[in-house]
């Protein structure tokens, strides 16, 4: 499957890939070529947060956590490859000339900034007294962006965001954030949906 | 002027209306009339959180702080209708027979969740060591709807929003606070807009 994907003012919060097929997950392999990049534009996975320049071309494991976020107005276009292989192989296949494979370039790494040891617990604490099913979707999105300028985990925010709603005492909220967790990091259906919103079923008031 | 508004989960933010005109504010008369209620939509001014039902003639004080939001996916219809009046006039003068004008109606006012005596401080805090130019925009949102189902002020918000970014450090978000609250609740010029994003002379990273 190819697809050119251009991310303005925008994020992809954290999740994982291909949780809802069947194959091996070591089959799948995605390629990123940036075709036009953006100072403002970021990547992050449960490793680091980054930048993809053009001229690069990256593997990026989609099974892992990752997301992705363009803070500006400004474009970022980036050419997404993904490659479903029958059997075992190499990221230089690629390639059509594989000696231009190089796996030993150094990646641009954002220094994020290191959190004080009571920050977490202060977030959610305070967060536990606000969320309701109101605000559920800006504290899931408050909660996304942290990772990308603060050095904690990509997936910390659903982690976060259920300790914050179980806190809370509300149970719609916190079935709505265990639901969102398993959604986006640990299985869904093939063409399953979140919605943010609230049914009836869910108490919206 | 005459128009039609259909809010779908969203909100309008707390604002003031018509700081940017010129003409004494208390000839402004804003009338609306819902042509579609919604359960789980509200209006919200210096004084409550209230829902319009159809069938009710509303007047609005559009020149207080004044917000409203639709949190479902159902339509929520109004007619707006803004008069400029010359001189002195009454709210009956906006009816044909002005015998169907009551002021005795009861309006559906919300009752609101009370907030603990710390609730502000464990916000403020805990937010001034998250927000940054990369969510302030969230913060904004999760701030603005908090008065919809607690008892604060609509425009607590925009004052807790100046505390938190004035305690971040951060110049560039604090710069951001003082011109969104000005903008939204001070004054404005004639046609001014304002951008949640951060130009590149405020610093974007």
């Amino acid at each position: 499957m190819v697809r050119t994907r251009n991310l303005i003012d925008g994020m992809v919060i954290p999740h994982k890939d291909f949780v809802e097929l069947e194959r091996s997950k070591d089959q799948y392999f995605r390629v990123f070529i940036p075709l036009e990049d953006n100072e403002y534009a970021f990547h992050s996975d449960e490793e680091n947060v980054f930048q993809m320049k053009k001229g690069e071309v990256w593997f990026l494991d989609a099974a892992i956590v990752h997301a992705d976020i363009n803070f500006s107005n400004k474009s970022r276009i980036f050419l997404c490859l993904d490659y479903a292989f029958p059997g075992p192989f190499s990221p230089k296949d690629v390639f059509i000339n594989d000696s231009v494979y190089n796996p030993n370039l150094d990646p641009t790494i954002i220094k994020r900034e290191e959190v004080s040891s009571d920050f977490k617990e202060s977030l959610v604490t305070s967060l536990s007294k606000v969320i309701s099913k109101y605000n559920f979707r800006d504290i899931v999105f408050l909660l996304s962006k942290i990772h990308f300028y603060k050095n904690i985990s990509v997936s910390d925010c659903y982690d976060w965001l259920v300790e914050i709603t179980e806190k809370s005492g509300d149970s719609s909220v916190y079935n709505k954030a265990i639901n969102l967790r398993r959604f986006l990091v640990e299985e869904r259906k093939l063409g399953e949906r979140f919605s943010f919103n609230f049914s009836e079923s869910e108490q919206l008031v």
